[in-house]
């Protein structure tokens, strides 16, 4: 599979952005955030979204440059409507302004709703990680995508609804824990099917409500388990609270609606450090947490523990320095879309 | 063993914190949370607690009357120093501050430490609920408490941190989460334990970082793993973010640190919801969610799916009419506490 340099690949998806309508910014907003997916290693909200997003454009259903317009808003707090332009668009708008609020009043919280898909839900707070902030962020999908179970029942009724958490770690990348609250997000079900490998336990029920590991039963009419295993109400206490951030505070809808059309509803929290201690102080704190969660004996077969976010940070590192693989059906597709677009002159030489 | 009516307990817990020298309106206040705790059903953070929390107070780790002390503050944030009075006292306090700054400007973080033991987590976001207000609470030990090795590690070095979020549901309790990012709290290891169970699933490894079932392994060197079985990176995520928010932010301390003295750090986030929609629209959207919920097929030989809190409403409504159940070695323990404070008078009589 062809490997690229990632300001070769973030080029490229700005120009397909722009050309289909996006304003030149915004078009490297998306692409920005898009490759930012593929460095961290998570390739499955990464550049393999290219030609499902020009479709989505081109059939209606997202609104290149559509105008994010602030619907309510008080001196700390804002609900967005984000009328449909991508996700990734109007998500990085309200992350900005719950940045700036929280800067003049120490906190604030920003709803953003009518933004399909926004991506790697992890880009958004550590926007605020790297303003010196923390940020809690979390998204659903207002009555679309609905994988999981309600914990204790057997019907897929809930979204992956993700929460995401980032600070500041004056060590590099930021503490970053980015996570869906059912046991696994769908990607990684659809990897272990493709892989040929059974799933973790714990993460599937089939058609008939009982727990199997084989992920074709996944696609036959099963469904996904909230995280937690036994301790499943965890996972979907999780989900159902995300549901009233994101669908109910942030005026996305929640689960109850039924929408074929995927509209991710977004809550986000940005808390100003400064507020609580000086930032050195906090900075000097954080890599003394660190630095003793590193220290940790490491389990039986195990190489030693990271923090959240180091996983990823690992991951950019090497792709920064070797570049970012595509596998060949995802590059094929990416071509199509580029040509029909007119603008194969984008298309960047592969590094291998 | 002996059974009393939730008002009997309320008053004689009343009397011994106030015989120890808590202002009666101070006394009252953790009298409620406490018996409140064996109304929910999670009898580990209720009167059980008496003896331990009187020798405490008598070893002066304690302070009776302290006053919380507003170290830091501006309109929207605090830091309190609880100053070492009783955690169910100062964190009350943080919580009332907290939605008093939400009312005024919408959203407010308060975190508050040297405050010892604070119960039951969950009574603090209820209290913002019952206000028409959204609430996160998160709570860390300050270094104390050690349980649960981080992810892929085999040394207990964080304790079981837990997180609780609430919102208004008009249909009666609170929406309420109230869990350990460990996959088991303590209480339920020893449970197991004392019942002659083997542990769930993922919730233990022993001293040799080897999964068991056993809870003997765990009170033989063993440790506590982190929510999520084999993706319990998340867990441990969730862990890592509540030292943030309750160790650095609270002024606490982070579990980088060592005490023996339990030292809860709380960190608080109330969100006023009629910042975002009037609270008679949220209430039509969250009785919609519940009902949704509440529709689930269960799964084989489950009777039902609950929304969070509901396991606990259930109880305390049972609870209210039966009477609360205490062990009678508890019980026996109370009775010498309460006689040798020369309050013998304030005993109630069990109801069966």
């Amino acid at each position: 599979m062809p490997t690229f340099a990632a300001p070769d690949l973030q080029r490229l998806t700005e120009e397909v952005f722009h050309a289909v309508g996006f304003p030149r910014q915004e078009a490297a907003t998306i692409a920005d955030i898009m490759v930012q997916a593929n460095l961290a290693g998570h390739d499955s909200h990464g550049v393999i979204h290219i030609p499902g997003y020009v479709e989505r454009i081109r059939s209606g259903h997202v609104r290149p440059g559509a105008a994010v317009e602030t619907v309510h808003e008080t001196s700390t707090t804002a609900v967005l409507d984000g009328h449909f332009t991508m996700g990734h668009v109007a998500a990085s708008k309200a992350m900005q302004l719950a940045i700036s609020k929280a800067r003049e009043h120490a906190i604030a919280a920003v709803g953003v709703h009518n933004l399909n898909h926004i991506g790697r839900i992890g880009a958004y707070p550590a926007m605020a990680a790297e303003a010196g902030m923390g940020a809690i962020v979390t998204a659903s999908a207002g009555g679309a995508g609905k994988l999981v179970t309600p914990f204790l029942g057997m019907q897929p009724r809930l979204a992956t609804n993700p929460i995401a958490m980032a600070f500041p770690n004056p060590a590099g990348a930021p503490l970053l824990l980015d996570m869906a609250t059912s046991a696994a997000a769908a990607g990684k079900i659809r990897l272990m099917l493709n892989r040929g490998h059974e799933t973790g336990t714990g993460w599937i029920i089939n058609k008939d409500g009982l727990p199997t590991r084989d992920p074709a039963d996944f696609y036959a009419g099963g469904m996904a388990l909230p995280l937690g295993g036994d301790q499943g109400h965890k996972g979907y206490g999780l989900a159902v609270m995300v549901e009233v951030l994101s669908g109910i505070l942030a005026r996305t809808g929640t689960a109850a609606k039924d929408r074929q059309d995927l509209n991710n509803g977004t809550f986000m929290i940005v808390i100003d450090i400064a507020a609580f201690l000086p930032l050195e102080q906090f900075h000097a704190e954080m890599a003394e947490l660190v630095d003793y969660l590193h220290d940790t004996l490491p389990a039986p077969g195990q190489e030693g523990v990271l923090v959240p976010g180091e996983y990823e940070a690992r991951n950019e590192a090497a792709r920064r320095r070797d570049g970012i693989p595509v596998e060949d059906e995802t590059w094929r597709q990416i071509c199509d879309t580029v040509e029909e677009l007119g603008i194969a002159s984008a298309l960047p030489t592969a590094l291998a």
